[in-house]
């Protein structure tokens, strides 16, 4: 099976606040890490989740100072994956150790990088700037353990269409499905620009504006190569002037999507919604957190509910294939750029010396 | 892994009363179907359970009029497969579609056809006209997704020394295993007609005949290729001529059995119990389904734990062989029908130019 | 992958009161079993679970006298394995029937042996006798279905460094961990021997010995390939001459396992905990029991969380390589000692002709 998503990157694993100085598992990309918050200078350290005696998930035992305690023989492992301790002897094997992978926090999240150390760069963390809690406001949570591909999550994205379908009544409307839209790109980014001028607006919009007629409605929808999407949504009354920039009479979300593979055929979703209005209103980011995520009936369980089918559908027809139509362009270029840093990573092809002479 | 059943054939995929206009999901011979009625002339349709598009099935989606909406992106199909409305498009590819699969209702079933449809000839669908409800009544029902291969069932029924041991106390009788029995066949159908005479009639017989002393009993199974067995069973006093075609001092019932393919593994078996005497009597229509079914109590539930554990077993020692005895010829030959059709499936072996010459 | 388990060698498949003249199944190495005590003179019998002649674990049947009767037609079979009776037909094919295997009762367990038949002596089931409940006292149980290759169990059991670890609060003590020990081998076993000489008892040997101060404690764990682990271990007051061979003044107790292969990744693991102290004592064999197993908090529920965890870790990282510390000397003995029994099974190597000469 070829490969499904590049390790050379930076992924969200956790939450911030969500590390706190014990032991937290993840898998991420297939790889089993062991998070935690080192007391020394309470920065997030991210270890290999496997023993180097014995394999056991590392996870399962303790913290001692900064350091982890295996809970099967006792070994320990300081914060960069060093063996630091071996039961019944002096001498410390010096090559034992575990793995330490690259880790930052940033935008409220822990980000990790599976892949090269060397080529772990933070100033590549993507930019997520919408959910620091400043100018932007939300409160989001994760799906851990999603049972789809990662890229079909980015295909829902990059694709509004489905809300038509799949949220009928709520931000659902046949508006999506006639206005033309637009497709962008550059080397890591593309970007799908769409505007519905002069319509009724859905319900969920009518209510955030507050204000009666008709209006615009923006969906601008960009995705950072490989996981990232973020759209830029709203409404202002028509005739205000928001498709030339002015926004001023109308009210802007963003949904911000890190989407994490966690093997071939799951994935961990961190979203939030924030947005610029109304920021000290705290009942008002509950209530958007439950219009998205509610017990099944939030307009994300809704999409989760189509995804994981749709993962079933491609396991039992593995070599059925995708056929496209003229809204998949943005997801087509999500999946382009995708596969360009998989290109990347590939083991160059061997060329025999005299072919090469 | 050699193909367990052949695709050029009429399988049961529900019930006529199962199918409203409403998307109903089945699985037949490893492929997803999704059926539903026609509003405009009340015939059942059969489409690919897998949208164009992305594969989402398209049961989860809805009905308007009788087009087939994806629920994911709203592309809607006819019920002949046929694309005809893609979103935010004018044009619709002209190849777009899914497969639409044969379809035929009679006898109180619905039948598809999961194999080549230039094939399917409504004059081949099975015999089953015990299950019409007219001369014959009863009341059977489904097991859905039994967890054995198709054949196992046919193997049960084709060979009746099994009630002695799975179903002793209702049906089973030492009687049984102790008469002859003659198998005879046809080029699509094999027949084990076994007749017990001057015996103690067994518990359940003797309950439905209504009369004392020793009884002529016979057994009269019928199996018509690949996946259709029919019971002619039933007992009449002994001497009042049933050997030689007079039951009419009898009591006579049919057991049907149309097993389908759901996967290798697994099938849907439709059933019935139809009998010809006391016809007006709903009690006893209700009192035959229950002794056959009854939550793991009934003999058809007896057959079906004893079914499930020999495939668990197969399962678990693929490359055991089967053991014959004497009582296995019925089933042998319908295996054997089940081979020719499969054989003449199979693609035609390639036969190297020189040595064709 | 690698063949993990001699068949050639006596395996505990049930405690003897386990075995009464009713069918039994186990699963020994693979292979599905049916155990029963035969009536004729109390022994036990083990016959292939799965009838010749259509599968069907013959454990799901019944026992006719000593005879084992098919619950699907009625086949019977000896305690030999040897078809006595076939429904409907008078002759029996004379090579019908099922694998006996050989078993024994001793020790108060059954073993059997699931290899080659002619190899199996009687005078090699492995040494037990401190299950015998006559010198030594004591009520043990069986993990069935441990989900951990039975190896991993004996890698536990041959260093119990990590009591320290696993068991802090009950056996555990850093004595342990910084005591030097010896390791001594045979042919077929191998032996690790610990002395902790004038040191804090634990809590648990501390309440048994019942008197203060310090103590001499010992571990000495002998394994018997390919499964048998028993542990000679107590403490006796410093001084009072234990290391010198006189433990009068202590307590002794021994722990005893028989870990038997169920499938490549899960086990049987039969224990018991013996003693020579206070063994009219009820209560003390009772509360013995359940400081080993309680319902998750007994010192051996606690090591399974720990080697289920590690089986996991090994099956999601099958090319991992386990590194060795000092402390695994004994379990590596224990490992090469199996894998000689296995080399001794392997086919022979195909030599060439040409080459032999």
């Amino acid at each position: 099976m070829d490969k499904r998503y590049p390790m050379n990157a930076w992924y969200a694993a956790a939450w911030g606040h969500e590390i706190r100085h014990e032991l937290a598992a993840r898998k991420i990309c297939g790889k089993g890490m062991v998070l935690y918050r080192r007391e020394a200078d309470g920065a997030v350290a991210a270890l290999e989740d496997a023993c180097w005696h014995r394999l056991l998930p590392l996870s399962l035992g303790w913290l001692k100072g900064d350091q982890v305690v295996c809970g099967y023989h006792g070994l320990q492992f300081n914060s960069a994956g060093r063996c630091t301790y071996m039961p019944a002897q002096e001498t410390i094997n010096p090559s034992a150790g575990v793995r330490a992978f690259p880790v930052a926090e940033r935008h409220r999240l822990v980000w990790v990088w599976p892949g090269d150390p060397a080529l772990a760069d933070p100033a590549t963390i993507p930019d997520f700037h919408w959910n620091d809690g400043t100018e932007w406001v939300g409160e989001g949570g994760t799906f851990y353990g999603l049972k789809c591909d990662y890229r079909l999550v980015i295909d829902n994205l990059m694709d509004l269409t489905h809300e038509t379908y799949v949220h009928a009544g709520s931000i659902g409307d046949e508006a999506i499905t006639s206005a033309p839209f637009d497709v962008t790109h550059s080397g890591t980014t593309a970007t799908v620009t769409r505007w519905m001028t002069d319509i009724e607006p859905p319900p969920f919009w009518a209510k955030q504006l507050g204000k009666p007629g008709h209006v615009d409605r923006w969906q601008i929808i960009s995705f950072q190569a490989p996981s990232i999407v973020v759209g830029d949504v709203g409404v202002a009354p028509s005739g205000s002037g928001a498709p030339d920039g002015d926004r001023s009479q109308g009210v802007n979300g963003a949904f911000l999507a890190a989407i994490t593979p966690e093997t071939d055929t799951t994935c961990h979703y961190f979203w939030n919604f924030a947005r610029t209005f109304r920021r000290d209103d705290e009942q008002l980011s509950r209530d958007l957190q439950t219009a998205h995520v509610n017990d099944g009936h939030g307009v994300y369980d809704q999409d989760h509910a189509v995804l994981e089918a749709q993962q079933r559908a491609i396991d039992a027809n593995p070599r059925a294939l995708f056929y496209n139509l003229n809204i998949d362009a943005g997801a087509l270029w999500a999946r382009r750029l995708i596969d360009r840093m998989l290109a990347a990573e590939a083991p160059a092809p061997f060329i025999p010396r005299e072919a090469a002479e």
